[in-house]
């Protein structure tokens, strides 16, 4: 399933297997910038926040990065001091190896939790991944940080700007569990466009809220959440104001399309929950209202059961503790309205929906009242499958 | 399994089976008390109101009820003015037939939602209802209101007040299912103490604080979840100022162990996570932190698969929205601490607590810091079973 995505002009990348975890798969990814790129970041808001997120805040502080190291197999999160330490060794190294310097490259985790990095392996692992930079593909980049999705995520665009034509090209890695297990989200975005550092920052945190924000699969944030963004200009294709909003639909765009694979490939997931809650009062309560629904169990059992259970739907919008009148809510399942003025409609809802929900893409359309707020949750389903994931594979 | 539990004084129960969803078992409980008894009453706060919880809050208003009647096979929510009309008519029925108010009478209901009550039924069921007035036990009225409890939940303790015995009997009924599905809690206290109407609430309303709102199966609350309480003084035991903190040491006591039963019983459980935060700033703080974590998905699927995951849990606590320090953290199971200041300690804990997770209670201590607020939650973990019923049984 190995997509070949082109890389934005100015980006080289390497990945290496090490053995962090396992042996005979790659590892180690690099990612190096032949230039200063704006980089912007996004990181769990976890209280337990891993080392490298807490070393890569401080390395982003400046809006500048030339390079990301990610590592799967080990967390270093719940590691105090000295998984800081270790940390910052692991970039001094690749900084010697690669003549990047150490303040500009910005790290990532995922895996084992309260585990010291195995510094034996990495110090072994540098020669050959600087050795190869250049030599790989993203693809490979991605490999290195899958932990169990069950395919590589990768997404690429190209935007025509003023000035020409720029590039982006992006991949994660979605909720794959690890021994002692923690969902890690990480994703990369690359763009070879030249964008003032604020203007990039603000595109990007606007682009995570609509996308990355917005997924879900158990309701569950890791100690390592990270998501990077690095525009570096390799394409001579200087923004001007008015390529500001081309450039932030790509952006968008293409963290949807990431964040979308993230919840397709959620641990057991076989639909994608596509929940939309509109007419509250304000957007924050169409969020509370759409997230309580996305993380009900029930609804999510019910989905799983190709059940368009709308007595789940409404209870779980009851307890929302989001303001609304029972009367003015109606649901409607994949263009089927099935509950309307606050009661069931009187279909055949059984029947007109049992082709709707064999689809992996179900939309559930709420609307609460009058209001102009709304927000949008891709959430996954709960099956056998999840369960077994999470309580099963250690034994 | 059906207990043999002495009623408190001055209670008559009947239960007949009517056949609102399935034929040939008990469906319509009533209780009656021979005099007026200082009546309290919790109700969901899920803003979809079954119609008897509506009718219920409106005929417990003054404080004072006679008979409490519940029917399982139809909730009667999401039923409009049409459900409310015939809620009402059913306690009208009830009224005519045993010679009680109808303003006297406490409607619940549990069942399949959005369906009109089956009126019909109705009509020919007061008869027999009525008739059998005293001539069961509370089992029976157990029996009439359970779903897919797996286990009929009854309790009864007796406290010697300053004035002589009273006796305290109780009967729940858990989160079965009933199609289209929808969890509900419905729960009765009987006493015979003679106890003013305003202490009775408060201790009622204190008890119900520490024990059904203190569980959590699946984090999703119904439209029907009611808790009744009636004391009717039929004792004859008058209880003066000194009683009261021994009598509600008992209500407390009493439902509790109700509430127990229905974790214990929860869909598909096979532990009772007794989840304790202490240390927070406020009790809020701790209540909003064990609830983070009794509700995590993958916290509840590790212990399922008898798995110690300290990494889940400290992950729920740094999402929980709560302030502490990651390094004043300490999580201790059933007896064994294996996360301390912030990091795993050094001991084998698949060894240590490998007996300690084959049991059905697991006690997970955590403690978040130095501040007294505290708070501690049953939950459920979240089996394969779990899955299955929610999802399999209308296929």
């Amino acid at each position: 399933m190995t997509q070949k995505i082109t890389l934005p002009q100015g980006y080289r990348v390497s990945a290496v297997p090490v053995g962090f975890k396992k042996a005979d798969r790659k590892d180690l990814g690099l990612i190096i910038s032949e230039r200063p790129a704006a980089a912007a970041g996004v990181f769990t808001t976890n209280l337990f926040k891993a080392a490298p997120v807490l070393v890569a805040q401080e390395h982003i502080a400046n809006g500048t990065a030339r390079a990301i190291v990610i590592n799967s197999g080990q967390a270093n999160a719940c590691t105090g001091e000295e998984g800081i330490a270790n940390c910052r060794e692991t970039l001094r190294l690749v900084s010697e190896a690669c003549g990047v310097p150490a303040e500009d490259i910005l790290p990532a985790s995922t895996g084992v939790i309260g585990q010291q990095l195995k510094m034996d392996l990495w110090r072994g692992a540098i020669a050959p991944l600087a050795e190869g930079v250049g030599k790989f593909e993203l693809a490979d980049f991605t490999a290195a940080i899958m932990t169990t999705d069950s395919f590589p995520k990768l997404a690429e665009k190209t935007v025509q700007l003023a000035g020409g034509t720029v590039r982006l090209a992006g991949t994660c890695k979605g909720a794959g569990m690890i021994c002692p297990n923690m969902a890690t989200m990480l994703a990369v975005l690359l763009c070879d466009a030249d964008v003032p550092v604020a203007a990039w920052q603000t595109m990007f945190r606007n682009a995570v809220d609509v996308s990355f924000n917005r997924v879900s699969v158990d309701g569950d944030t890791s100690t390592n959440d990270t998501i990077f963004g690095l525009a570096n200009g390799a394409s001579g294709v200087a923004t001007i104001d008015t390529d500001i909003p081309l450039l932030q639909a790509a952006v968008t765009d293409i963290l949807r399309q990431m964040a979308y694979m993230l919840v397709q490939d959620g641990e057991g997931a076989t639909k994608v929950l596509h929940i939309r809650v509109a007419g509250a009062a304000t957007d924050a309560d169409a969020e509370r209202a759409a997230r309580t629904v996305g993380h009900s169990q029930l609804v999510k059992t019910a989905f799983y059961g190709k059940d368009a259970n709308w007595g789940r739907i409404v209870a779980a919008l009851g307890r929302a503790g989001v303001p609304f009148e029972p009367t003015d809510v109606s649901v409607t399942i994949s263009g089927v309205t099935i509950f309307d003025k606050g009661a069931p409609t009187p279909i055949d809802a059984d029947a007109l929906l049992k082709d709707a929900l064999e689809a992996q893409d179900i939309h559930i359309d709420i609307v609460i009242g009058a209001g102009r707020g709304e927000y949008t949750l891709l959430a996954s389903d709960l099956s056998h499958e999840y369960v077994s994931i999470n309580a099963d594979y250690r034994t």
